[in-house]
């Protein structure tokens, strides 16, 4: 208390060992791109829906929690072992990871199977991702992991046509492969950072709506302060 | 096994008695009377918001049981603490029934509070009451806990000139009161007899919908057998 | 309300038809097999441990349910699979339900792995499972998949020279079977009738027990009315 | 992302407000301090039971956060409305905080009421309230809140003869007076820090427990890294 950050003390107490400098930045900015995605993602809608009954906070962060599922934001876990299935192959077949991604796009073309991590129901380029991989590579951390993320989404629009962008749990994924975390870990980080977004969707319910209203799963609009206001908080 | 009915259990687990024939008939209606409300209550739409993101049931469930509060199927206490303080009211004070009826009525208009058990957000008139206060009658169980519930709506309505009827938390309130089950007890019915109707949403939401739809909380319409099905099932 | 019985109504909000006298009968005994199994199994465990915290009713039940997965309460859907999968080779290989079981047993064997449904941590022989077969057996239910459920149990015993016993989930899952329903269904009975021995003992917790009291796992002593007490019940 | 620090992106989401250098250096404090209390906390106990009957990942958690509750981990919030109500006392009345300690653990004697946040059932001396004080009074945060939690715990002990220090949901609740947030947020704060210490446990019975062991409340020892280590990693 008072020399660790938050994000280095959950680091360390997952995996035992204390973050460098650089692990530390990547695992920042993993834990800021999931706090929130607005009001419409399922767990939020859950949450709130709870608490516009009475629920206490702790329940309705139970029901968001609870939401968080493979459909929604569980995808981690099956993109990270993707991932380290296929750059595994490069090594065991001694291809490169654009061989590897152009084969594995084949595959997939053939069983009609979708790939973990790739696509999005609101984003035709999900914004988390190319900025999570600037992070990574400005700190030194993306590797080829990453690299193949990259290079599969390539191969899979050149063999199917359809350009589906790495979404954000996929690039959490690959940056997860490239810092050498468990799968089982995977998606615990998902988790950790979207409850304090589900308590803030939950403070708002209790006090600034009615009981029991019915909660569209669209009809929303931001009235927060300009995300101008934010800027020069870099630290 | 094979000798007790499901809800004598429940009756004994609960109480550590087993119910005569009457009471058992009646317990039997008071579960019935909440198993479902269709697809729009909140813990629906939170049961069912957790399954459309691939929640296990056993998760989907407890996210529709953390949605049952205040406001939602969490009346019961309430009224049954509002039932026992105003007919030990009547015994203290001397009055009859519709004596302390419409002076509790007088007293809730002036601190302008809601009476816990009356109005409900869709019926004028809630069609489960009647039919469980009948069913309390002809099995013997109805006394001065129903008889207070109907003269309070009366006194209400002269009161305050608007008619809101008793809800069916409030109805299980009054019957459960003249069960003479302790009030830490009475949530407990509504949640028991609401599981099953959760389970069915989330066998239909996983067996009939795509994953991750936006579910609508109005825009529903029953497609199921129609009722007259049903007819010649008195047990 | 006022005629059919609860669990008649769960089964019809399930299988949206009403069911005959003998499928009532077996359906109650179903639900009372698993309503209690003392205050050592984790979900118990879970949900007092919740409510010693000052946890309200619905969530303490909540973390209860989560409590319920394959090592616990869960094992019903894979022993439908088991049993579904059993007796359609018993069909598509034209052999008996006693010569598919040796065959299973052998091929289980030579797997390594565990039968889902058999065995149990307190029980040598689940003092549940011959009494909901006599009662599926006294409505006609048993079928094919109970005596499989036989078989194979003897089979196992023979192959392994340990016998492990059918256990209650094993034993639901036969009965279910025969009665015809899908497997995604079947965690939900276990779920379903648990939940009011859950409250039991939740409410046991808040009016008997210091709050944060250590709760140990297995120093209880049963202090209630004397089984003797509930004969005679027969409904 | 990239930019700002997680607890920093947390503080902006609940508040609306990007913090200064000092109320991010309290605010990781705060959050640090509750991350885990090792394997005996009420909601490791429920989160490890999940765990070990198969629970998914976001299971367990939900199960752990649901065991949160007045008793364990819940006093901020009563604390914070103790501390705003008492400090202001002292400016309707003014009188000094000393003063307003003074009066306020005689009432409370009187009344034989406890006071939220302070005594802990493991420690005499809370080893993080000392901490996160400094924390805050380094950092310019600590004001007459905290002031008032240290004058009335003396106040307590004089008044009484009995020692209670002031813990952790007490020194979070004076921290965050100080900082003015709302009495709404308080519970938030304890639920965000712990969900990565559950995270920790689940992983950790998952991988080097055996599935369905009798969990003990008490018999554990630590055989992780030595404190050592993490020495050196001021940030």
């Amino acid at each position: 208390m008072g020399r660790a950050r938050f994000s280095d003390a959950i680091f360390l107490a997952l995996t035992g060992s204390y973050p460098t400098e650089g692990v530390s930045k990547v695992v920042e900015a993993v834990l800021v791109s999931s706090i929130d995605h607005g009001a419409t993602p399922p767990s939020t809608l859950a949450a709130r829906t709870a608490a516009s009954t009475g629920a206490p906070l702790n329940a309705a962060i139970a029901a968001g929690i609870l939401t968080i599922n493979a459909h929604h934001g569980g995808a981690v876990e099956d993109s990270m072992k993707f991932f380290y299935t296929a750059v595994a192959r490069c090594d065991s077949e001694g291809i490169s990871v654009a061989e590897c991604a152009e084969l594995l796009a084949a595959e997939l073309k053939q069983s009609r199977k979708r790939a973990p991590g790739y696509g999005h129901r609101v984003h035709t380029d999900d914004p988390r991702t190319p900025r999570l991989m600037q992070v990574a590579q400005a700190n030194g951390v993306a590797g080829r992991y990453c690299e193949f993320s990259a290079a599969f989404r390539a191969a899979l629009a050149a063999s199917t046509g359809r350009d589906l962008p790495l979404n954000v749990d996929g690039a959490i994924a690959a940056v997860l492969c490239d810092l050498g975390l468990p799968t089982e870990i995977a998606n615990a980080f998902f988790i950790m950072a979207r409850v304090p977004g589900l308590v803030a969707h939950i403070m708002e319910e209790r006090t600034r709506e009615k009981v029991m209203r019915r909660i569209s799963p669209v009809d929303v609009e931001y009235d927060g302060p300009e995300p101008s206001s934010f800027e020069g908080g870099d630290r």
